[in-house]
């Protein structure tokens, strides 16, 4: 499949905030060309008008549950504790495989919708994730979630070796769930695996202060600490949520080139606190942003985020300069890249994939042109997102989805699989 | 005009988040009916399957400076100080009446994507702002601005009786930009007005600590306080902003029945606080929300306002179970009709003033159908506005406009009017 984009904007994310007007060509499931516009003959299979639009990288949820949107406003409003134990644990014992691949499918839809483009998912099944995701045609970087009651060092190995040789499309990284669901013997077998494969690691940390507390008395050591002490971080990796963290935390992170992976809208319906994300940026730390899952967020939606990121950091700071628009939109593109691991998708680029999005500013919340970067951090939404193309395919058009199977069919799915279990 | 909504879901928000299945017709600018399905032989303009969409009041944008269109992404990331004095009144100062005409016509439209059937309007014109609102079919409330700068009392009482007499989509309200902007004579003569005519009295008010501190070392008073002092709040009224108010504030709000209008983006954009919604909620105030002017914000999105309102309010409180979904959907209709004298476009019923919208539940972010008052607050988006109508006609559906006006011309004019100010 050959794609030509032209009469675009172009935001290449190579250099800050710079647009260029010009055209993209995609050959395959990668980036051949991008600069201004060039007669040649060759022969498209499409040549998209984009009329002035943006084209950009599409957006990367670098921490997500994908398949929980089973329970997207089933629970809300409840104290975090009463959340996980009386309505989020008992349902998804009821999970089966097959419900898992039907749930990340709809939660596939809802990143398309939001010009997310990839995803960094750690939930139950990864043979039916991957399943789900390479059916729809979308990128996902698998991370394990191993602890205490599921998931075990062995299949974590079987599984880091098995998706990292899977399809193009499918990744994995070494993860656990969080200290504090996850025993010391187990954790320190992850970091041997860590240590076998050079592999970086990743885990929820330091969300709520009860954790850290928790982590406090029985380690005496914040969860960073503790982890790094056990040597999982020697190769890498990063922490969700990271929200409580101490400068010492902070300096592990940047010592051992760490990944903070921000989730705003959880933090922030959870009553989990405000990350401290200038400060990351201060000591120069990665940092990307997830949604975390549906469950607790409760959509999957890249624009929310990026305004709650830079909004949360100024109220915090209590300075409206604080972690300004520009350095959002890194994140959510370059910065959730790195973190996964996908330094083939971060920027448009000769050679690169062809993960990208267009965002269509013939709309109110676009106008006037004054700053297109500002525009889309502060005041875009899904209905900007035009086009959404993964590895050179465009799965969302204009409302449309491409993933090889009718909406329909997967919101009726989802709401079966809910009713059977309230029954 | 007579339309018929068929097949639909209806939250008529007169008892709860109940959610009803049947039609609802429209003759005129009014409701005729609301309830099951029933047949008989009525000529219909028009009949709309909604296909088992979800139909409720339109939101209302409690307080706005429509106009600020121009200003998006302008000016962001500054200091408040910075922004107001260096960015934004300097670039205000160039503005026109004919400006002021377009540039509200581009806040309308945005409006309409986000289902905002109403505004509350502070800006410089009423004259050319009525004017876009009814070209466009839009309904506006408008509020005095005076201050040491700008409008007069004189005018506000002309405009106090010009526009409640003007057209039925227009009505004006008494108020003045704020305590730290407007002396206190002039303060004086707008209570006086307030008492001639009974009329309530609108302000910003208590939007920064600064603004808090100082009112207190010049008047020895919190601006409520001292606003009541004067008089100003007997006939009722409200405040703008509310984010740094006392247990004394609060109860001048209680006694009075004075609404809080809040504006959560804005104040997180500008690093002013988080409002005590809570604490208000507890005392019984009337509550709307607003999403304060497109420079300061940068969007008009009650999406985004409603998650703030209570994802910030979590944060607040430090309780996950602050602020739920029906209540902030309550303050999104109801309470900000209320607060505006709207008091014919707060619910869906029989000779209600039909302003509504549909929301499309048939998108991956409203999926499953657990609970969909939820699924609005939480997960909706600009994406599940199907259709708004204002007083009886359609102005927006299925992504176009029906304003009588072609959409790249308000954007062209809103380009050319911030191009020309930057020469």
């Amino acid at each position: 499949m050959r794609t030509r984009i032209y009469n675009a904007r172009i935001l290449t994310m190579t250099e800050g905030n710079k647009i260029i007007n010009g055209e993209i060509r995609i050959c395959g499931s990668r980036i051949q060309y991008v600069g201004e516009e060039k007669k040649d003959d060759t022969v498209w299979d499409r040549e998209i008008d984009a009329g002035g639009n943006l084209i950009m990288p599409g957006f990367k949820n670098a921490h997500t549950h994908s398949a929980m949107t089973f329970l997207r406003s089933y629970a809300d409003d409840l104290p975090l504790l009463d959340w996980l134990n009386k309505q989020v644990f008992p349902m998804e014992a009821k999970l089966t495989k097959e419900h898992i691949y039907d749930l990340s499918k709809l939660a596939v839809m809802e990143y398309l919708t939001s010009g997310i483009t990839a995803n960094f998912d750690m939930y139950l099944t990864p043979e039916t994730i991957a399943e789900a995701s390479v059916d729809c045609g979308f990128r996902t970087v698998m991370a394990g979630g191993v602890n205490d009651f599921s998931q075990s060092v062995e299949e974590l190995e079987g599984w880091y070796q098995t998706y990292n040789q899977y399809h193009e499309l499918i990744s994995f990284q070494l993860g656990f769930h969080a200290e504090y669901t996850t025993g010391r013997k187990i954790l320190e077998r992850i970091s041997a695996l860590s240590h076998k494969y050079h592999a970086p690691v990743f885990a929820h940390n330091s969300e709520s202060r009860q954790e850290v507390a928790q982590c406090m008395e029985r380690t005496g050591m914040t969860p960073t600490a503790y982890m790094n002490e056990l040597g999982l971080f020697d190769y890498g990796g990063g922490g969700y949520h990271c929200v409580h963290m101490t400068e010492e935390d902070l300096q592990i992170f940047a010592d051992k080139k760490l990944s903070v992976i921000t989730n705003p809208g959880s933090n922030t319906k959870l009553a989990s606190g405000i990350a401290p994300v200038q400060a990351m940026l201060d000591k120069g730390i990665n940092i990307g942003i997830g949604t975390d899952g549906p469950a607790s967020n409760n959509c999957l939606d890249m624009f929310r985020e990026m305004f709650l990121v830079t909004g949360l950091a100024k109220l915090k700071e209590d300075d409206a300069s604080a972690v300004d628009a520009d350095k959002v939109l890194y994140m959510a593109t370059v910065g959730g890249a790195r973190a996964m691991g996908l330094t083939d998708c971060d920027v448009l680029g000769e050679g690169k994939l062809a993960d990208l999005i267009m965002i269509n500013l013939r709309r109110p919340n676009m106008q006037p042109l004054n700053n297109l970067t500002k525009n889309i951090v502060y005041s875009g939404s899904k209905e900007n997102v035009a086009l959404t193309m993964v590895n050179g395919k465009i799965l969302y058009e204009n409302g449309e989805f491409h993933i090889g199977v009718r909406p329909e069919e997967v919101y009726e799915k989802a709401n079966r699989i809910i009713s059977s279990f309230t029954l």
